[in-house]
């Protein structure tokens, strides 16, 4: 069997298979221009979880939108601790996280789970800090802000930087997200009253060892040989499966209580009605997500698809003619969460329902994107 | 780059790597019995479109079942005729489809497209045919029954073997029928007002051709080569899309429309209201539909679970604690629809609304298996 390299992940990271690494696109791109992250004046930051699928793309949203930093301190587990990482063309010391890592540290970007976050989110904000958690473990806690730049920014405007106090804004997951990113516009034209969501989440969600496990099962299926099973505990190659997060009481899962409440939270709207259910597909890194909306005030399906066609980080693909709609593939690695197959519900009476299909990258927009655009409103 | 061989799309066809080729499989779970199904007193059968994906699962189904025929002639185009084929230990000589192929056949049952069915369907009756026939060329024709045997087999009532007079009976939809097996029952107690589904479709609703792209490209793509699109105009391997059937000028594409009014005709129910977004995801040969439900009288999740635990065709993979419910590849091959994620719809009030997650083999209950059913039911 050929063995499955890192530099597959790679470009399955970057998604596609022709892409070079993150730093050389960056260098193509920029090859005219001076690298502007590193600033004397810039907030000191630290990446929590640095080596992990998003870890990875903090260091490259980062590096793409030309960050502003003075300094950045690289962490992870005792087991990352002391190799190495080179970043904006400088070599990085990957330290392991302490309560002492946060020292002098303006803004920290978490991604190493909820238990991390627990235990030294708030340490780092005693310290100072202002950190973004992209996490669960805050995001319903009533004192923290839970974030859609483009969506709900006010819910964070009394966090200021060099005020010295530290604070958490929580980054919401990634099915929020993506499904907030294309549902809000037409919420603030239309008021939804009712979401029926049913999500083709990829690999990437369940982090960059789901994303190898995906691989290699895919490999061994063609090769005829039993899929090793270690991250999940059924075969994710050519299948799909309820998402293996676990199931509460009421028969949801936690990934679809998750869009349930962080919904009503970030609407500020306690009476949206919203059910969902998550399912894992074999894709790699761009969840997509079937969404039936019912509003209160008409909406009919053109003018839906100009709001969204004006709405920020929103793209729309909606070509009827040419059957030509978003794909997780085609998302993937960009920004801009895709929308299409935009159109009057059937089910529903008078202009008051509209289904959508809507994609986005779930490392990108779905985690450190939408983490670094809360540090850029922090600037 | 290594070869797709047929032994792998078999395989795949027969929904794990492991399984052996199905008259292997037949031969081994019946060791000890004599085969049933060549009887002098048996109809006269033939097979259109022998060779495609369905074809071949028709012949399967009837082996497993033990269908009761005479004779069974193998009908396809012009390019397979001549080659042979081996069903229940004979040897068959494809023959061209033709006009005259109809002569003497009780039962015909059509898989070859669309065109075909249109163009010999009704000579095939005319001949004193009863054709069962897998397209959607005779569905929504009112003097064409629609049938998924559990669910309106009186629809048929009126049509009789040995008769001397040929019919027409219609395969509904895969999508519908997997759908409807799990819905049915809930709608006898409740009644259905308004169904939102979202479908997960393997390939092989698009043929066998599709199922071996998908092989290929995902080969091609772990290869980091440009994949293969003969079939699908975009990359299928770990990527899905909106499902490649023509949009129309509703903005739904006729795979959903399928659904929408192939509901009303078999539940007799012009008023139930569907909506439905159907996404081809890179799976082989099962489906797998997310669907929510709004039900005139109150039916809650438990009583729902123990009606479908009763309904024929049906079974319930519903295990919480334990996350096991229902995937395209567990149901591959089978000849049940598994049904699982039943619990109580959040964003409806009282006992109305119910959240489900359906699974069924495409080819097998999505195709040729029910229009067996069909075709044992004029026996």
């Amino acid at each position: 069997m050929e063995a499955i390299t890192s530099a597959h992940l790679c470009n399955f990271l970057a998604g596609a298979a022709t892409v070079a690494p993150i730093s050389t696109r960056r260098r193509q791109a920029n090859a005219f221009s001076v690298r502007m992250g590193l600033k004397e004046d810039g907030p000191s930051l630290a990446v929590v979880g640095v080596t992990g699928a998003v870890g990875q793309e903090f260091l490259s949203v980062l590096s793409d939108r030309d960050f502003p930093y003075r300094n950045i301190r690289m962490l992870a587990s005792k087991r990352s601790a002391g190799k190495k990482l080179t970043f904006d063309d400088k070599e990085y010391v990957i330290e392991e996280l302490t309560p002492e890592s946060f020292d002098g540290v303006d803004i920290a970007l978490f991604s190493a789970g909820g238990s991390i976050s627990k235990q030294l989110g708030p340490i780092a904000v005693q310290r100072g800090s202002i950190v973004v958690d992209n996490s669960s473990a805050f995001r319903m806690d009533e004192k923290v802000p839970l974030v859609i730049p483009e969506v709900n920014p006010d819910a964070m405007a009394h966090i200021k930087l060099g005020s010295g106090k530290g604070a958490l804004i929580a980054n919401p997951n990634c099915s929020t997200i993506i499904c907030l990113m294309a549902a809000t516009p037409l919420h603030r034209h239309a008021k939804v009253l009712r979401m029926v969501v049913s999500t083709y989440q990829a690999a990437s969600g369940a982090g960059a060892a789901a994303m190898e496990e995906l691989l290699q099962q895919t490999r061994e299926v063609l090769e005829g040989k039993q899929p090793t099973c270690n991250i999940f505990k059924q075969q994710y190659a050519f299948n799909l499966f309820s998402h293996n997060a676990p199931v509460l009481s009421n028969g949801y899962n936690e990934e679809e209580m998750k869009l349930v409440k962080e919904t009503r939270k970030i609407w500020n709207d306690p009476n949206v009605k919203v059910t969902a259910t998550c399912i894992r597909v074999p894709v790699m890194r761009a969840h997509a997500e079937s969404v039936n909306l019912q509003f209160e005030k008409p909406l009919d399906e053109d003018t839906a698809r100009d709001i969204l066609k004006r709405a920020a980080g929103v793209v729309v693909v909606d070509d009827r003619v040419s059957n030509n709609f978003p794909t997780p593939l085609e998302v993937s690695s960009k920004d801009d969460v895709a929308v299409g197959r935009i159109r009057h519900d059937l089910s529903q009476d008078g202009n008051h329902g509209l289904d959508i299909f809507v994609c986005g990258d779930q490392i990108r927009k779905g985690a450190a994107l939408n983490a670094i655009q809360i540090a850029e409103m922090l600037l």
